[in-house]
């Protein structure tokens, strides 16, 4: 019963079906068929607004090229201080942008506030022998599996405005927060100000499918520049282009998003008093000690401990694939541990 | 009738049976998985001696990260001028080595020589004030689809590394070549002295797979932090290495490579007079002038220019799913412009 | 009365004297001169071991091309969070190196401790998603004028040394520390434990000269190389190393730091408890608040605020050359701010 | 007698005398002086417009910074195939851009044509696989000491301006052009289409004062933080600006320039018909063989050899400080060479 991460999942039908049907005739190389043509306009119905928008196979490469078109080689890019780009990309941002910075600020419940952030910007001595601040990378849903509000990222990127900051957004795991907070796409990303998105599919169903959406189209060029030049154009596109073109359709996206979250909602039901946060997307964070730790595992739970292994946390990652019984199990285990003895 | 590149192609039903194969269970990310751990063994098995290697989902990739760990960023890396690392990847070898630079060498049949190379070599006036020599990349099958002979590489390889030159070889149509000269994998890459390999199945019939073979295992740390920093470390990477065990098992490649090399050679054999290079793998070019160009266009058929347009010469590459009728129908038509008028 | 910076300061006559002995006759260029090849001994004798010294105009180009030395493009250097390669010198380690990272480690008057970076170390997850732990630099004197003893740094760089870390020295003021310590030059570099030192010359009364002092000899031609390709070898080597000779000839250098130290300790003295750290060198920092710094200023006063001019914490620099009424007046107007008013 | 390098000059005693006249008081630093302000204004009458300029040591630093800031990471300088910023540079151009690179374009007398460079410029297929032409870089005096004239350089920055290229200048002997022309140094910078001059000071008399100066001036804001960035912003700037100010000063510049460059057309007239290329600055090639080779080294003169040394083509470069004597007895040698025995 794995709860490492939605990296561990399968492909959903719909997304395989999608490769199958695909392939068939010989399609131009490169982006120039008629899948990958479709990109633009099927996102630009999703967001509701007319979008750039560009596929790549991971993650780290969504980001780390949007920022890197985003910022100068001297540039700064603030992120919450457990952010992905911070932390486990191997400094894949530094790399891009030819020597850039990230400044983790702190923050509760893995979410900047305009009070941390404004108080980090306000202390900068920026002149010619500093890094120069750049951008402002948020994550949605966050590290700790929270999901920031629409007014909450407004705020944040006023912010990042008036300190001259363009917006990335990290949406690994987009999706599972548009369906817990019930918005519409738009509302947490170009309306509430971001400039440039990186709206995951692969831990929500595809196979390796992300799209760097531009929002603000000005810099699209450098970007196709910078990925063919990374090696993140992909010769066969269309592989990658069916993947999102069936995620955003018939509310797949959706429907792996709302199953994932609503397991993860009852896991965190369960766990009383030892969930560390609200469980707002399909992440689950709890403080479970040595003993408990030990003997979900020796009950054949995987999971990963948050931070060191001493500390007691862990989390736990629901699939949007993950079997109803290994949650149920989990849940039982978990409520089991929460009853005093002898009850 | 599209004879624009290999990388048009369909994926071959094998290669897509197995990414359905393994879409099962929760496997775990990053190449922690069954059949990425097998990634090893498999290719060790193909080239008949031990070795380390990694998928990468790119030609782009394989090539570019694979020269950052060999050539330091001051480093020079010697090719062909026509070579896809020097014209067609957007200087990736540049950027992914912090720097460091393509030399192109001149030679017939798109091949390097002891004696073009070793000009070139000897002519070198190395001091702290040039780049430093530090790579030869080799291209096999060769840009214009001819392949370098076992002991033509040896040859080139002993001169490398008098010159204390690491050897790279770009094997995007790596498959074609073993085909076309009935030899073993390991006669013309390991054996004949390469130190690493871009060995290439995307063109050949996977959607997205390459791994990066090193013969030589000392620099793989630094390549596997290169890789994930730059994102091209897969999180679903069964999904990629699913596509290279099919692809080495079974004479996957070999029948592919086979069937591509085979309808290259009938088109080389119609084109008579016009065939610009001998076709030892699955690429034809043609000189044919512009009256020609536009009649074989006007008939359907679809290709790229080699060189300007104006030169009048041509690239037909021949995919492995290639409808046969396709190439039926262009050596007719080559045919029937080979020979003189009221014939 | 200037306290800006030792960098104010003009350069003494020495080491001006010697700028014009060198310059008769055609010295071959970029370091082949003769006095550039006395570096290597001149350093050696003053070290008191076999070291390769290459010189450089700049403290930030000693240090990002010493730095680029010891780690690779995806590593990090620990550092003191006041450290000047972290906060001054716009990213040039990140550059250098191709992308690394400074992580900025907490410590009580400028310093790291065994405990504090200790810390640090224990807690990473170094994995491929991780940056690599690379190096660690000290500061010395640190950034708030304190001066490490030698067995602190012996220490930190066993600690380094447990965790694979390259140890470097940022020496900007590595001359007022030895004369505040009383110590050889040795005491607090290689018998230590640094493995390469930017030997400053330039704040304490050179122009611009700076040497790249190594005790482990293993890189060197990387950092040669390096050097040349940032335009940071100089084409009329002479009129630098011929600085850094008389630097560290008749005692010159003991001699301004000396003088500089000493007036920094008077000031110190008069400050009584305004006084923030203790003074080790030739830096006084002083929190003086709003009203007094305002006093200072209009007094003819000039100087830094050290953090946020809010804060009302102040730096004061004495330079070797500082008149010795600046210091006098100085003193007189702390002295008077402390006592008493009616005293 | 040493004819290397004008690098292994002296420097003249008005530009050492200005470093001591400098030298007095506590400047501020990182060029927030009295002297380097009063830079932009000198160098805009030297160059009768208004221009933006930044001191820096080197002309490696000059040129690499000035092209890093005109090209994008993926952008492609076109230069001469002798530059200096491609074989003599170490790559710098590559690095401090961020992995761009250097075409070489060939060019008799050292110098590029309209029909040179735009055969290489029509030959291009510029599209997402290549890298982007960006700027073009001219070498005024050219690496074989000629001088292209005005309507030269406007010839080729106009067709550079037709395909969008920024227009560099590395005029390391710049000087010497302007006074072998008899023209004002705007003829052959601004006034004939160039964005950005590496006006260097010293080949021709300073110890190292260069000057960047940008007729275009949009992007000095990215120039200023990368030279910071590269430890090319001296913390004394006041001792490079001083030297640049003093060259420009009672027509230093022009004195040392003709004092060279009439030695060397001395040199040219005694070496007939072993002239390789017009003596039109202060260099001289000769094509020698190996017996003139010996029997000039034999008798005390010290040169480079010009390409390799069995080329027998030599190259002697008269510094503004050359004795006389050695010019006597190198012409007086070369024309006893010339005679044919026995005469």
């Amino acid at each position: 019963m794995r709860f490492f991460s939605d990296n561990t999942a399968t492909a959903c039908p719909e997304i395989l079906a999608a490769i199958s049907e695909v392939n068939h005739g010989r399609a131009k190389a490169y982006g120039d068929d008629d899948w990958t043509r479709d990109i633009d306009g099927a996102l630009s119905t999703y967001f509701g607004t007319e979008v750039r928008a560009f596929v790549v196979v991971s993650g780290t490469a969504a980001n780390a090229l949007s920022l890197a078109t985003l910022i100068p080689p001297y540039g700064v890019v603030f992120a919450h201080e457990g952010a992905h780009i911070r932390n486990d990309e191997c400094g894949a941002t530094e790399f891009y942008s030819g020597g850039g910075r990230i400044v983790g600020v702190p923050g509760a419940n893995g979410k900047l506030t305009v009070e941390t952030l404004g108080g980090v910007l306000d202390e900068l001595h920026v002149s010619v022998h500093s890094m120069q601040p750049a951008a402002l990378s948020l994550t949605q849903a966050t590290e700790v599996g929270t999901s920031y509000r629409p007014d909450e990222i407004a705020a944040l990127t006023a912010l990042a405005r008036r300190h001259k900051l363009h917006v990335h957004m990290d949406g690994a795991r987009f999706s599972n927060s548009v369906e817990f907070l019930g918005c519409d796409p738009a509302d947490i990303s170009w309306r509430a100000g971001v400039d440039v998105l990186s709206f995951g599919a692969t831990k929500n169903g595809a196979l390796a499918a992300e799209a760097v959406v531009f929002f603000n189209r000005a810099l699209v060029r450098d970007f196709e520049l910078r990925r063919k030049r990374a090696g993140h154009l992909m010769s066969k596109s269309r592989f990658v282009s069916a993947q999102l073109l069936a995620y955003v359709s018939n509310d797949v996206w959706r429907r792996n998003a709302a199953r994932a979250n609503g397991l993860a909602r009852q896991i965190g039901a369960a766990a009383g008093s030892a969930l560390l946060y609200p469980v707002e997307a399909n992440e689950v964070f709890l403080k479970l000690g040595a003993e408990r730790k030990k003997q979900l595992r020796e009950a054949g739970f995987e999971f990963h401990p948050w931070g060191s292994e001493a500390s007691g946390n862990t989390r736990f990652v629901v699939s949007w694939d993950q079997p109803e019984s290994d949650v149920v199990a989990l849940c039982k285990t978990l409520r089991s541990h929460s009853q005093p003895p002898g009850d």
